[in-house]
């Protein structure tokens, strides 16, 4: 029965608004007030998702949601983790469930070789990969183990953790400050280099050196870089090459960000993006974004696991074992946050093996074609403009006409979105940088077709013809 | 095709051995050295899993599943899962999927009022609940609060972090001191209180002021406790009501964890185990572990959210959207650790629907009294005895015939237990508490029933008939 749901809200899932259009606290005079005492039948409880659940769904398989990075899911990936719950075990350390940890590190070194990681990424080369539920958790992660391995050399003292700075750009994710801040690194400490126009919002190398030689000479220590490909905003791919150069020199730990766009390195084509890699210590893509697992499935791989290790792992009495106590084994509460883990490489290897490498590559290439068709549209309309180069899948484009200044344009594209959403029919979301407010479509839903992006620049354009721009303009 | 999978392996799970009998490193050499290029199909798959999966699990569905702490799977759960990954909806902010959101709420204040949690834990009473994928989080995410609360009060000073201590007993879950670690604690600083036989290894309030007052009296700053009703070892309850008391007057965030034994509160004759929460800040118990959700399902009440969101919250542009900005919503992004989150409301509420509250208190008292008849068979066998009294639905107990003192008996049990483990028929594990080694046997499968728990004392009393007791004891 719920099987059968889940296929006619895929059947239905286009007469649905992308955009749930419900108002705030819709829901909770709609259900009973306390939890039934009596059992109820599962017709009654799929019958209130349909009534209640569904119109309070914003609808992230939508093949018309272009906001945010996609989450695709897939019919792999869904029976990945139906088979996840039925078995339900807790992979904390191997002999609580050995093919949970096997299949994972042979999972990951699978992908890693797709994405062609440099040899000490991977459990082959002394490395190794891990699966964690978001790029949070991998930050969170990796930060931990450079902070400990660098106060080890400083020393713990008292002033040691408030000496230690962190690099950005001002386009990196805000779950990287965000880590920055839960591991105990100073507010002050988190060094945001601002990314320009003139380099396409990467993080420029040199303003690296000179934020990096400034914290140096006063008295603080670089500890982190975490460098981006294919950043929220824009997409934009910071060079990593120049920039682990000069990390390696003030020893700092590189970690390279790639969760959207990460995914599209299995694609030879695509691979340059992350060139330079091999002058990083860890590296993450979220394979719920754009990789078919369905949330949440992030990969990380470290080229030190025993940094992660030193960190993260405990051994309490009650966990002991002899496989562990052997020491042959990978225990992965070891490598990471949390201690329970869910068995999420099935999903990953039911991805890989139902579609296969070269189906999944036509899929990802499928998506940049019809970014390039949108870009495209919109470089023909004159009332548009491509505000950065188009990246991977996805466009950053504004309305320009009628507005004399960046702030009159900022507030047109403003009202543009909005009534873009409200229609229901795409949800996209926007960004600024540069002082720039832009908006952004980001192919990547697993239904989305070339008709859909279609029929998106025709919703912009109709939008944009019923916008009374002078109005906006003139205030 | 998997859902028959499923239920096939339900049908069948008495038929494997509960721990895993595989050796380390079983698996690679069964699976190609790579990702296939072409598509596989899903019965390739399955057959797979079967065949080279399976044996390498460990059976935590299996009802002679009596290790660690349970973590029960149920057809709601695993729905749920399923609607879930079916849905796939990243519910990071409100409008991102308002029914996400909104359902948590009210799930949180159906199940906070259904443990009877003071008022001011609930929406309805200015508190709040959120569920994170595990008790780790729930650690991390508390701990930064109270970190971020006391730093503005004492200055975020260089000193300041270096100067604020934790308290825990030496029962606690080693995930405490691991978040204490990863939020920049000195390892120096995490007050570890020796629990001992004399209180049934619960906290004692006298012990906590005594370390309380001489921090203090160093110039050190009191900052978290972190009390447990059902301990991992032995499921000991620390007392609330006078620990409360301590706190308060010391400043201390007091944050309970319940990752176990908080589901019997849900049965009015346990509720008292939580007696004096009133005192405490924030509560967390694991759904996942005894309340038939799947993994991962932690549940988090706080009284204060805003201290949550003072550390936690993000907003970048990206991000921004009306519904936040008007400020009338629940963003739960900004009330943990990750940013990303799964739609995980879905299967607790389906777990109380399609249950009911009548059915699931009577779920958990059977398994109560199954430990009390197994507890029963324990204490009628001289060559045994109960180490502390039981507790909830878990016993520990050991074999004490011929062993002159513990590091003998110790040894015994070890061995014993691995014999028991050995046999594939039950998986236990143990614990080691004042210095005893135990046996632990936890009730909680969603498939045990009385049969079993007999099945396994035969297992234990077949296994101690055939040790040579006499030769270990000798040595
Ligand atoms: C570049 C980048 N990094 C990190 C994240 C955060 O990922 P997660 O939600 O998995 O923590 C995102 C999410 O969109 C992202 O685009
Ligand atoms: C008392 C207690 N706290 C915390 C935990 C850790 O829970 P999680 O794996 O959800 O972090 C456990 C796990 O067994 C536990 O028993």
């Amino acid at each position: 029965m719920v099987i059968d749901f889940i296929a006619d809200y895929y059947n239905n899932i286009e007469h649905y608004p992308v955009l749930s259009q419900v108002k705030p606290g819709y829901l909770r005079h709609l259900l009973p007030r306390s939890a039934p005492l009596a059992a109820e039948p599962i017709e009654e409880i799929i019958k209130d998702i349909e009534t209640h659940i569904i119109p309070g769904i914003t609808h992230w398989q939508h093949p018309a949601h272009f906001a945010y990075f996609p989450c695709t899911a897939s019919t792999a990936g869904i029976l990945g983790e139906l088979l996840t719950a039925g078995l339900n075990v807790v992979g904390f350390s191997w002999v609580a469930s050995p093919a949970a940890t096997e299949l994972e590190a042979i999972v990951m070194d699978w992908l890693g070789e797709l994405l062609n990681l440099p040899k000490p990424f991977l459990f082959s080369g002394n490395g190794g990969g891990v699966i964690m539920g978001t790029t949070c958790e991998a930050l969170l992660a990796t930060l931990v183990a450079a902070r400990d391995r660098k106060l080890a050399e400083i020393g713990e003292g008292e002033i040691g953790i408030g000496k230690l700075v962190v690099y950005c750009s001002d386009q990196t994710h805000c779950a990287f400050a965000k880590a920055a801040k839960i591991v105990g690194i100073k507010q002050g400490n988190v060094r945001v280099v601002p990314a320009s126009k003139t380099t396409s919002f990467g993080l420029c190398p040199d303003e690296l050196v000179r934020a990096v030689r400034s914290d140096r000479d006063r008295g603080l220590v670089p500890l982190f870089l975490c460098a981006t490909v294919g950043t929220t905003p824009t997409a934009a791919v910071d060079p990593l090459l120049p920039l682990c150069r000069v990390a390696r020199e003030h020893d700092i730990w590189v970690h390279v960000d790639a969760a959207y766009a990460g995914a599209a390195c299995v694609c030879p084509e695509f691979r340059h993006v992350i060139d330079g890699v091999e002058g990083a210590d860890s590296f993450s893509l979220n394979a719920h974004k754009w990789f078919l697992t369905t949330l949440d499935c992030c990969c990380l791989w470290v080229k030190d696991p025993s940094a992660l290790r030193k960190s993260l792992s405990t051994n309490p009495e009650y966990l002991r074992n002899q496989a562990s106590d052997e020491g042959g084994v990978i225990d992965y509460k070891d490598w990471q946050v949390t201690l329970s883990r869910r068995f999420r490489c099935l999903k990953l290897w039911m991805v890989l093996r139902s579609n296969g490498v070269a189906n999944l590559r036509n899929f990802l290439r499928s998506h940049v074609r019809m970014a390039e068709a949108f870009e495209k549209l919109v470089a023909e309309d004159a009332r548009f403009e491509i505000v950065v180069p188009r990246r991977f899948s996805m466009v950053c484009f504004r309305m320009v006409a009628g507005a004399r200044h960046d702030g009159v344009a900022n507030l047109v594209n403003k009202k543009l979105l909005e009534s873009i959403n409200g229609s229901g029919r795409v949800f996209m979301t926007h960004a600024v940088a540069g002082g720039i407010y832009m908006l952004r479509l980001a192919v990547g839903a697993t239904l989305t077709e070339a008709r859909h992006v279609a029929e998106a620049w025709k919703v912009v354009r109709e939008q944009a013809d019923a916008m009374d721009v002078e109005g906006i303009v003139g205030c």
